[in-house]
C-alpha cells in the first residue's frame, strides 16, 4: 500500500472512486438519478470501478454490504432523498454488523442550496440537512462535502470506516462532485492489530494468571474476529492447544471446521448438547471477539459468565472483567497463544481437545416433537414421504463445497443451515443481530461480484425473499451462476413459532416461485422444485453440478416445520406449551 | 364526530386503532416482525381496522400515503428497525406531499430497553431512540410511548398530523402498546378553515384593491387546495367569474376539468402555448394552495411573479407579497369568491372565460422532432407503424371514466398522462415533489382499497415498476381489479433526456413483463401488450370492458420517445441542443 504512487484526480468524485478502488472496490453499487447522472459518468469512465445497478436501492445497500464482508470493503451510490433513503435499512445493518460501507449519496448543486429552492426529492422547504442527519443515526461518520474540504473529508469518513469497521456516509452536491480534486498520496488505513505495549504487558500478565491450573480453556468465536481482521491470529490459538472450540452464528465459518478441536455451533439452550456443556463450563472461556446478541445466544440462555472469562473486543481485552484498553484482539489472540504455548511445554498432559462430533444429540422431547410433526403430515398428505427441514439442512450440507459461499437469511434457513459442519474454506454470511428479512438475496450479488471464484448458495425463506427478490434480475445480468434454495412454507415460519401460528399476518402472497427467475429475466435459469427428501436430493445433486447458471431449487416445507436447533430453544424455553407443531 | 360515544380502549393499541379507525381509516398496511406479532392480534381483532400486510414496508408507506390520499388519514405498523427504515422514504414522501399518515412502529418491551441488551434489530448497544431520531426528520411529530403518557402522546401526533397534513411517527415498545389504556371522548379534529377575523378583513381589503379594475384574473390550482379540504371552496370561486384556470401536475384533478374556464395543465415552458399565457400573463393571478417546485413549474420557468399574486396557502394568504396570517386557504377562497361576486355585480360585462380547448397547441419545433423520431423508427422496425407517447397519452385520456383513479409514476407516464383533460370527477394522484420511482403502485393498492367503487388505473415506466412491482401481488391477494399500464422502454428515459441517453446505467434488467403477475400470484391476471397504436388502442378498450380482474397492458416505447410535454421543455430549456431524440 505504502509503495502506491500518489494518484491523479481528476474530480472529486474520481478522488472517491480512487479510495475505493485502492482498497480493493472494483464494483460500486447503486441506482441513477437525474441529480447523479453526471457523476455516474464519472463512475462509468474510471478504470477500476464497475457500476451495477440495482431494482431498488436497498438491494444497493446491501450488495455493498454483503461486498464488504467478502472484499473489506464496499460502496454504493445514490440519489438525494429518496435514493437515500430507500438505502438507509442496509446501511444501518452495515453498522450493526460492523461492515466498511461508503454511502455516497448525490445532491443538488450548490447554487440549488443557496437559493433555497423547492426543488423534487426534497421537502420543497429548502433544508437539504435533513437526510444527511437520519444517517448520522446508522453511521460512525459522516460529511457534507464542500469545494474547500472535500477531499480531506472523504478521507476522515473513510479512515473512520475502515478504523470502525461500520459504514460512513457523504452527502456530496453535484457541482461539489464534479469540481476539481488535487493528487494526494495514497490513504494510510489505520493499523487494527497494534497494541499499546503496556496494556499488552498487563493482559498477559492477568491472562497468565487465569489461565494457571485451568484445564478446561475453550474458545467461543464470533463474528468480530472477521470483521477486525483476527482470523489467522484466532486459527493460531486454535491450533497452539490444540483447544476445544465453537462459533456463533455470527461467527460461522471464522474457523476451519474440521480442525481439531471444533465443537460445533454454540447458541445457548439451541446448541447441541455436548456443545452447550463445553462452552457453558469453560474455565475460563476465551470469547474471541464475541458480542452477547439475542440471536446468538438463543435468547440469552447462555450459562457462562463473561465477567470470568477471558474476553477480547475490537480494541480492548479484558480478564475476569477487569479491562485492558488499547490490546486489539489480533494482538491478544497472538498473546495468548504464547501463553497456551508456555503451558503446553510447561505441562507433561497435552490439551485434549474434543474432537468432532458427527452425530447430533437430539432430546427426548425433540424425537416427540418431530414424530409428531410426521404423523401429521402423513395423515395430510397421504402418500408421500415429506420433507422435513431436518432432512433438507443435512442435505444442503452434504452437497457444500470448499468454493461455496453460504448466504442465509433470517428465518429457518439461518438456523437450519449454521447447525451443519461446513467443509474447511467455505464461508457463511448471515445477519443474525440486524435480521432484515430479504438481506441475502443482495448481500449473493455483492458476494459473488467480490469473489466470483466462489459460487454464492442462497438459503432463504418465501416471506423473506419476497422483500428483495427483484435483485435475483440483476444477479441473472451479471451472469452470476449461484444455488438459490428457496424455502416455501407460506409465510414467516420463525414468527409463527413465537406468535399466530395460524394468523393471517404471517401468511404472505402465494407467488409462483418457478416462473419468478424468467420473469425477472434470469439468462435460462434452471428451475428445480422438491417435496420429498428424494426430490430435494437429487435437485441438490443437480444444481451442484450445473455450475453454468442461476439453479432456483423450491423446496416445499410444511408451515411448522422448523430445524432441530429450534425445536431445542422451543423446549428450553419457559413458555414452550404455545408450540406444538 | 362530536356526537360518537366515548370509546373503551382496552389497551394502547387499541387506543390507537379507535382513534384511526374515528378517521376514517379501515385500512392499516405493514409488516408482522417479532416485535409487533402480539400487537397485530389486537390489530386483528379490532373490529374497525382489517390488516393488510405488504412485501416490503417501503410499499405499506406508499400504500398509506396513496389511502390517505384519498381517505384524508392513512396508517402504517411496522417492526423495529429494520421494518421501520424500509418504510422512511415513503413516510418522507408523505411529508414532502402533505399526507397524514401515522407510522406506529413497534419495538422491544421497556424491560428490554432498561436492561440494554444486545437484542435483533438493534446497533447492540442498547441505544433504541437511533431510529425515533431519524423519523424525526421526515415527520411532522413523534412520540416515544410510556405507559404515563401513551395516549395523550398518540391524540397529540395524530392531531399534529391532522393540522399539519404531514405523517407522524410513534415508537411504542410492545409492551407499552398492550398496556391498559382509559376510555378517552372522541378527539376533537382541528378545524382547517376557521379564520381570525381581524386577519381575513385585511386581507379582504387588501384583495378588494388589487382587483379593482383587474380584467385578467385567473386561477393557478395545486395540492394544497386537496390537502387542505378546499375543494368546494375552490369550485365556488371558480364557478363565480367565471374564472380562467390551470391546475398544476401537482394540483391535477383538484378542479372539474370540463368546468366552464378550464385551461389545462400549468407547467411552465412544459405547458402548452393558451396555458401558459393565460397564467403567466394574469393579472392578478391567484395561487390557490400552490407551492412552486421545479417538477410542477418546468424547471422554474413559470414567469408570473408570485410577490405580485394573490397567494393563498394553508393558513397564511398573501396580496402583493404582504401577509394576512391566521387566514387559511378555505377561508381565503370564500372571501375571493365574495369579492368576484361584488364585482361581477358591479360590473356590465361579466367576465369571459376561456373555453376548453380541444386541440393542443403544438410549436413547430415540436412537430419537427416528432417527425424526425417517427422517421427514424420507421426505419429502425420496417413494417408497423411504432407506438408513441403522443398517441399512447391521448389513446388513456380517451378511455377515461369518471370512476378511475389514475396512478401515475414519476417518468414519462407523469407528463403524458397530466396533460390529457379527465372527466369531471376522475382522479390523480402522483407524487411530483417527491419524485420517488416506484411510488404508484403501492398507492395504487392503498387508493383503490379506500375507495373500491373506484378503479384504479396505473401508469408506470418499466424502470420504476422494478423497484415495488411485488406490491402487485398484494393487489391480486385483495381481488382489486385495476388496469396497469407499463410504459417498456427499458429503462429510465426521462434520465435519458437529461444525461447519458445511451448509459449503461439508464438500462434496467429486462424483465419478461407478460409472466410477472402470475409469478406474484395475481388470480386470473389479463396480461395484454401492445407495439402499434392500434395495438394499444384495442388493448384499453379490452382492459375499460374486462372489470373483474387486475389486466396488465404491456405498451413497448422506443427508448428516446417522450410526451409533448417533455419536447416543449426540451424545446425552451437552454441546453437543448443535448437532446435529439
Amino acid at each position: 500500500m505504502t509503495t502506491r504512487r500518489a494518484e491523479t484526480s481528476a474530480t472529486v468524485i474520481d478522488h472517491v472512486l480512487d479510495r475505493l478502488s485502492a482498497l480493493g472496490v472494483r464494483h460500486l453499487f447503486g441506482m441513477p438519478g437525474d441529480y447523479n447522472l453526471e457523476v455516474l459518468d464519472r463512475v462509468v469512465a474510471h478504470p477500476g470501478v464497475e457500476w451495477v445497478g440495482t431494482t431498488n436501492e436497498l438491494g444497493a445497500a446491501y450488495a455493498a454490504d454483503g461486498y464488504g464482508r467478502v472484499n473489506g470493503f464496499g460502496a454504493l451510490l445514490t440519489t438525494f432523498g429518496v435514493g437515500e433513503l430507500n438505502a438507509i435499512n442496509g446501511v444501518a445493518g452495515s453498522y450493526a454488523e460492523r461492515v466498511p460501507v461508503l454511502h455516497i449519496a448525490i445532491g443538488p448543486t450548490t447554487a440549488t442550496e443557496r437559493a433555497g429552492s423547492a426543488v423534487h426529492h426534497t421537502m420543497g422547504d429548502g433544508d437539504l440537512d435533513r437526510f444527511a442527519r437520519a444517517h448520522r443515526q446508522v453511521v460512525c461518520a459522516d460529511a457534507v462535502l464542500r469545494p474547500e474540504n472535500a477531499q480531506a473529508e472523504v478521507d476522515r469518513v473513510v479512515t473512520a470506516c475502515l478504523r470502525e469497521r461500520r459504514p460512513g456516509y457523504l452527502r456530496v452536491p453535484r457541482d461539489v462532485a464534479l469540481g476539481p480534486a488535487s493528487p494526494l498520496p495514497p490513504l494510510e488505513p489505520p493499523d487494527l492489530k497494534v497494541a499499546d505495549p503496556d496494556s499488552l504487558d498487563a493482559f498477559r500478565a492477568a491472562a497468565r494468571a487465569r489461565l494457571a491450573g485451568a484445564d478446561e480453556v475453550a474458545v467461543l468465536a464470533d463474528f468480530l474476529v472477521d470483521r477486525f481482521d483476527a482470523r489467522s491470529e484466532l486459527a493460531a490459538l486454535l491450533a497452539s492447544g490444540p483447544l476445544p472450540h465453537a462459533t456463533t452464528l455470527a461467527g460461522k465459518t471464522v474457523v476451519d471446521e474440521h480442525a481439531p478441536g471444533f465443537l460445533g455451533l454454540y447458541s445457548g439452550a439451541m446448541s447441541k448438547a455436548d456443545v452447550r456443556a463445553a462452552i457453558d463450563r469453560a474455565d475460563p472461556l476465551i470469547m474471541a471477539g464475541v458480542l452477547l446478541t439475542d440471536h446468538i445466544t438463543g435468547k440469552f440462555t447462555h450459562e457462562f459468565d463473561p465477567g470470568e472469562s477471558i474476553d477480547l473486543g475490537p480494541t480492548t481485552a479484558r480478564v475476569n472483567g477487569v479491562a485492558f484498553p488499547g490490546v486489539p484482539l489480533a494482538a491478544a489472540l497472538t498473546a495468548l497463544t504464547e501463553l497456551i504455548g508456555e503451558r503446553r511445554r510447561a505441562s507433561a498432559h497435552p490439551s485434549a481437545a474434543t474432537q468432532p462430533s458427527e452425530s447430533p444429540s437430539t432430546t427426548n422431547l425433540l424425537t416427540t416433537v418431530k414424530n409428531s410433526a410426521t404423523a401429521l403430515t402423513r395423515t395430510l398428505c397421504g402418500r408421500w414421504v415429506p420433507l422435513t427441514q431436518s432432512h433438507l439442512w443435512k442435505a444442503v450440507g452434504e452437497i457444500l463445497r470448499v468454493d461455496h459461499s453460504v448466504y442465509a437469511d433470517s428465518g429457518t434457513a439461518l438456523f437450519g443451515a449454521a447447525e451443519q459442519r461446513f467443509p474447511s474454506g467455505a464461508r457463511f454470511v448471515s445477519q443474525p443481530l440486524w435480521s432484515s428479512i430479504g438481506y441475502s438475496v443482495p448481500a449473493l450479488l455483492g458476494g459473488q461480484l467480490a469473489d466470483p471464484s466462489r459460487r454464492g448458495f442462497l438459503l432463504i425463506g418465501d416471506g423473506a425473499a419476497q422483500l428483495t427478490a427483484p435483485e435475483l434480475g440483476v444477479i441473472g445480468r451479471h451472469r452470476l451462476n449461484p444455488i438459490v434454495l428457496l424455502v416455501n412454507n407460506r409465510g414467516y415460519t420463525v414468527e409463527r413459532t413465537t406468535n399466530g401460528r395460524r394468523a393471517v399476518y404471517n401468511e404472505v402472497v402465494r407467488w409462483r416461485w418457478s416462473g419468478m427467475p424468467s420473469a425477472l429475466g434470469v439468462p435460462d435459469p434452471l428451475v428445480l422444485s422438491a417435496r420429498t427428501p428424494a426430490e430435494v436430493d437429487k435437485a441438490l445433486a443437480r444444481a451442484a453440478s450445473t455450475t453454468d447458471r442461476l439453479v432456483l431449487i423450491e423446496a416445499f416445507l410444511l408451515k411448522d416445520d422448523v430445524p432441530p436447533a429450534f425445536l431445542r430453544m422451543i423446549a428450553n424455553r419457559p413458555d414452550k406449551a404455545k408450540w406444538v407443531p
